[in-house]
């Protein structure tokens, strides 16, 4: 799977989920601990000064490492098993203190945690540039006219700050969603064995410990992954919602609409037999992610009901499941900063688009229009008829409405898209200041 | 499908999610368009109280409705069609402003926004009569012991109020959870058929349209579906840390380990061929509930990626998920209140169970008393050792310890399971302390 | 949710999926059961006879049967008591032999594979007329000219019978899966309380049984559901099939391609407020039900491991969730007959669209062309130069090629479309051949 | 992720899905198609021979190939390039014809069903080793007496091999379900940028390939992913088999249970705290791969309906989605294997347990026997009676029912568990027939 490493993940992010930086989140969960330990008088300063010197990277070989843990069922067992071994060598006394009264769950999870923590510093940043390349995006096409479209027909014409106000929206409340559970999963897990500590897990040891880590003292939740669940899912709508956007731009990139581009970069989006194509590479990849994602959170979801105090295999679903789900929506992310940073936009093109019909995406405006003075019924009525006469005799619908009503003052204003836009520049506006 | 609707679902949300409940919501939305338009004067105010006055269920035929809606595609259609005729029976003028300016979609979002407000308002009554119950379970079992089990084995000893104490923390965050996506969630959706609005669709008719359904004023989302799917996601996660809860109680009300049992009502739990079976009715529905939603919260967030300004198929895949997913959450909600509230606990199985290894449970609590004088490695292998010989010659770990290390004083004291419950009866209490 | 079973589901399957119909199976197979025993002489053979004659739908209460559920957990338990009482007032004796020494889930399963094997019949006469309809259009268009597209991007002209023929093959092979799956699927499930039968069920009662119902008999599967969780799966895979299918329709009806149309019906697919548009309404309704299904999936594979002898949630989570595949995957199919019988094409926009990149689209073509005398690689360069002029100066590729390699002969043909179709027709005329 | 490569996945397995065997895979395609086109006519013989010597996998960048994927958005464009380059270094004539007429999609399906292919060769060896240890286990415990459960409450005894005989059926199917797919699944894909074919891409060049390759011919399916989404569901269905197997005996290791063991390897299911635990380790990682298969098959459902002639994404879905089943559902028959070779049977608990309920479990025994006499339905009530003395009085029900009905004779046999395990024996013989 490591082939597509930089497909569908984020450059940015190799370092972070590397086995290298996994086994060391967990050193340094078992160093904190014994560094609580130590500061509530549990367990002797120097023994904890000790092991917090050895929690290094380099104290543990991961080749081994990954042997093991099919034997134990989890990778603290052989992680703790190699530490203790490590310690022993340098200081016999201290030794008995690795990892003491702890459980492998409180080291993995606590680790998740801190990894989770991390990951959303990076991705956080990221939603900004988002949000910044959105706002600029928008700003810029304030008064761009293009067509909407719904069920893939042309319906009337917005303006493309409209459609990418949308999109910012969605991306910036998804912001305050991981704003939101911060103060619910930052917590550490810390219970011992069976969740409900020991002489050595003490509620003093729990509070050092998060203090130490950053993170926020909890009772224990090694069997309530309610948090852990509600943050896959909130990756699942990011990952939705760029996917959103993705959709939207390679289907007008698509080479009968062609209103937008992803930025050309050399060799990008080639074919390798068609040299003329331009292919929504970046989409495709973003559009693939949000296709995975949805998977991958049910899995989170399906693994919560796990039994009593630690589960036989639902805790062991969530460990790869969860680290992909954030690297594909770390990936999205990343390739959609490039995306709309860079991406282009024919004006001209989408002039002639809204064109094509030849009129006929003014009807509702002709008919609201018209219903003013005949009802809503017959004026939907009297312009399907005029939409079907221009249809078959292929002319443009202000022509045959004009013939129909010639009553009608300024026809000419009815045709003209920026008068069929509605409130979009208004309501992009209030988006804009919004966000300024 | 109807033949399960009792099985799976609340019974008291039948009329909510009745077919004529769901075509009223819409109505009812219907009226306050109309209202709003009259209160910013942009139609008369005469025909908004004759549309409001039509727009009560028995002036809609369900059945050509029904039959109707697979033509144009989506229910609002055949409904404005119906309404208009309606009205148009009773007041020709006011027929032109039926639904005026709107689209489908306005419609049918707001609509069923209003209909998850109503839900979510039973779903935290519920909610707080689940909490009630589990703190009042909880202080109850305060004291209760019983075994801690991890990967399905016995562990070592807990009390009951701390399991009880981790299912209501996982309970109380969700509800939270509903609290905080209620800004994102109540907002109208109204925008005309690409979401600019126009003539008729103006910033002044949203504000009004908002407050005559009290819901907040909003950008138009027609395409946006996050906050749809991060309220699908939140309702998986509570169907499963319900699961969670289900899952405990059927598996301690194995014939072999008998702890806790489903209140018994007369008829309930019966097996059609062994009388004497008393089956998880309850958990097993709520289990059944937990194994669906994840799926449905996976097509949510498959159905994101909704095409430019309305999807062909994406919108209409979360009509019935929406409401099933609902369903089966409200459901296993409702269940669950009467699990928890009617729970028997037989706490002599609990201390009888504790007692079936004969002392091997205790074997962490002896390692760590031993760790102090002979270090952790050494005594987790003594321990180790004397497990087995227990096992062997089928006796009681307590004396093969006492012959292995004849110095320990006070053995007695590490053989008894209020001792081996680490910081439970503190840690539960801290948590009565915070509900109450 | 009955709301929308016009709009997803197959109107030719509301019957079979009906309470009445669920009902009515589940008494054949109580009837079933007490001739079978009665063949073999375990029961009398009057009692099998009054048994049999009152396992008709009106002898059940189906209100109180809903309500009855939830106590029991599965529909058998109060359905049995129901006939009990029934066949009790006729005849006494008769009543001891009512559901002899069977268990809810033989004859729940049962009527499932029942339901199945009706739901089958008609699928796979359904699945012949989509066929034959393909059949139909491939073979009209096996000569029409339209552009093929990957990624979205115009690649290189193909014809229309190619693609559909790719549709037929795709089918196609789904219903040899329905076929291979038979013989599996179609089995009895009985076996008593826990599956191993007793002195009522015997091997004897099990041949009688399944050749009763016209059924295989079989080793109970009670616990093992893997020919269901196959059978739900090729559902899953027919409505992805045909997703794609109405994927491929759907954006070759935007308004910007224009090349394929659903047949019009009267009403059908107009929008609430733009009369001018033809809106995919089929096709969205299909890829509506393409995002539900896998999820449905989903659910029935989670729900694979049940335990030991009957699970406590996992097999009720199949009993709707199949149903809603079932219904949903029929309801495809259907729309997908209609659709594809009523399919419009404009081969006229087809030609028109080929022409839209000014000879773009036959790069490859002159590539490979030009790669016979200067290499393929130079070829490639050499092309996608002229490519870039030919954009730049919004020039024809033919005279842009033909200024950089005035030695080509011919060039006319290299630009021709149906010069550009490679083995299109043969390789369609295969197909026709394979299935005439 | 690679952290848990040996933790989830097949050990055997890794070579297989190495970046080194994907590559040299995608090579073994190119070479094949240099050497059906040199067959055919169509490239020199000589130029085929030099493409093909320089397809090894040395001749390849990894490192390179992986950033470079991004940008053509496929493995197939950066590593043609490579290839080439090669080749031109040696070759400069027969570097014109690398990936003559051929597509990306072609190389990398054709590559993937290659890989499937040797995938299915190990996967239905395994199987085979399973079902050989599956019947050997099913033929030791022919007459091994245990409880059988349903709703996990104790229900009636049968024997140890009827359980095993239904795990052997259940695998046994779905290796005919593999051995039935490969006539749709074995085929090659190939026929350039749209599937068309051309001037290289022909009939006989297919013909030739497939040859080559060991493969069908086929019409190309490269949008229509029926029986890769066919292959997929399958390996889910295997995966939630297997998982069944691992869920009973994880509930059969409980230590309430402790009827049957994980065979004990030096290291294994130890717990870092608790050294008398035995825990279901590998139970535990089958379980946790049961879990997260359906959402993987869910994903390539979701991916089917692609777009014309190759999709944007949805193809791209399936890459490491595959892989990932691929790996999951190996890892899990891997284990099985291991687990059910190496099963530890308590017979001796398995009899104590028939006993804890004091007769219980022998009430349908007596409810069918009294029914001979007084019906069914009395005989139901009267033994529901006793059941509910019994408990009271903690006696056992063979007491409480001779009370009741002294007439019985020969009581003692109604409660022998070899009395009560109905057709066990005879049915379990018949699979060992079957499948001997």
């Amino acid at each position: 799977m490591a082939l597509y490493s930089q497909t569908f993940y984020a450059r940015e992010l190799t370092e972070l989920f590397s086995d290298r930086i996994a086994i060391s989140k967990l050193l340094q969960v078992e160093a904190a601990l014994a560094i609580a330990q130590a500061e509530v008088g549990i367990i002797p300063e120097t023994a904890a000064k000790i092991i917090s010197d050895c929690c290094v990277i380099d104290a543990i070989d991961p080749i081994s490492l990954k042997n093991d843990i099919v034997l134990g069922g989890n990778v603290a067992i052989p992680l703790v098993k190699q530490l203790t071994k490590v310690i022993k060598n340098r200081d016999f006394e201290a030794s008995k203190y690795v990892h003491f009264g702890a459980t492998s769950q409180d080291i993995i999870d606590t680790a998740t945690i801190l990894t989770i923590k991390e990951y959303l510093i990076w991705l956080e940043e990221k939603l900004n540039s988002l949000e910044k390349a959105l706002f600029t995006l928008t700003k810029k096409h304030l008064h761009t006219l293009m067509m909407g479209r719904t069920l893939l027909q042309q319906a009337k014409p917005i303006t493309l700050g409209l459609k990418t106000a949308g999109w910012l929206e969605g991306i910036s409340r998804t912001r305050t969603r991981f704003n939101e559970l911060k103060s619910r999963l930052y917590c550490i897990q810390l219970g011992g064995a069976v969740g409900s500590g020991n002489a050595n897990i003490t509620t003093e040891v729990q509070m050092a410990f998060a203090k130490n880590l950053d993170l926020y003292p909890s009772f224990p939740w090694q069997s309530q992954r309610d948090s852990l669940a509600e943050f896959a899912s909130i990756l699942g709508v990011l990952s939705g919602s760029l996917g959103k956007i993705a959709k939207d731009i390679s289907l007008l990139m698509q080479t009968e609409v062609g209103e937008v581009f992803e930025g050309a970069e050399e060799g990008k989006g080639g074919s390798s037999t068609m040299p003329h194509k331009r292919n929504p590479v970046g989409c495709a990849l973003i559009l693939s992610n949000a296709t995975r994602t949805p998977g991958l959170v049910s899995t989170i979801l399906s693994a919560m009901p796990q039994e009593h105090e630690r589960s036989a295999g639902l805790w062991h679903a969530e460990w790869e499941t969860l680290t992909q789900l954030m690297n594909l929506t770390g990936g999205s992310l990343e390739k959609s900063v490039d995306l709309i940073t860079n991406l282009e936009v024919d004006k001209d093109r989408m002039l002639q688009n809204i064109e094509i019909t030849n009129g006929l995406i003014y009807a509702e405006k002709v008919s609201l229009y018209l219903s003013k003075s005949i009802g809503k019924m017959q004026a939907h009525e009297s312009v399907k008829k005029a939409c079907t006469l221009a249809l078959q005799q292929q002319k443009h619908l202000k022509e045959v409405v004009q013939e129909m009503h010639p009553q009608i003052e300024s026809i000419e204003d009815l045709f003209k898209p920026e008068n069929a836009i509605g409130n979009s520049v208004v309501w992009t506006e209030n988006i804009l200041k919004k966000y300024s």
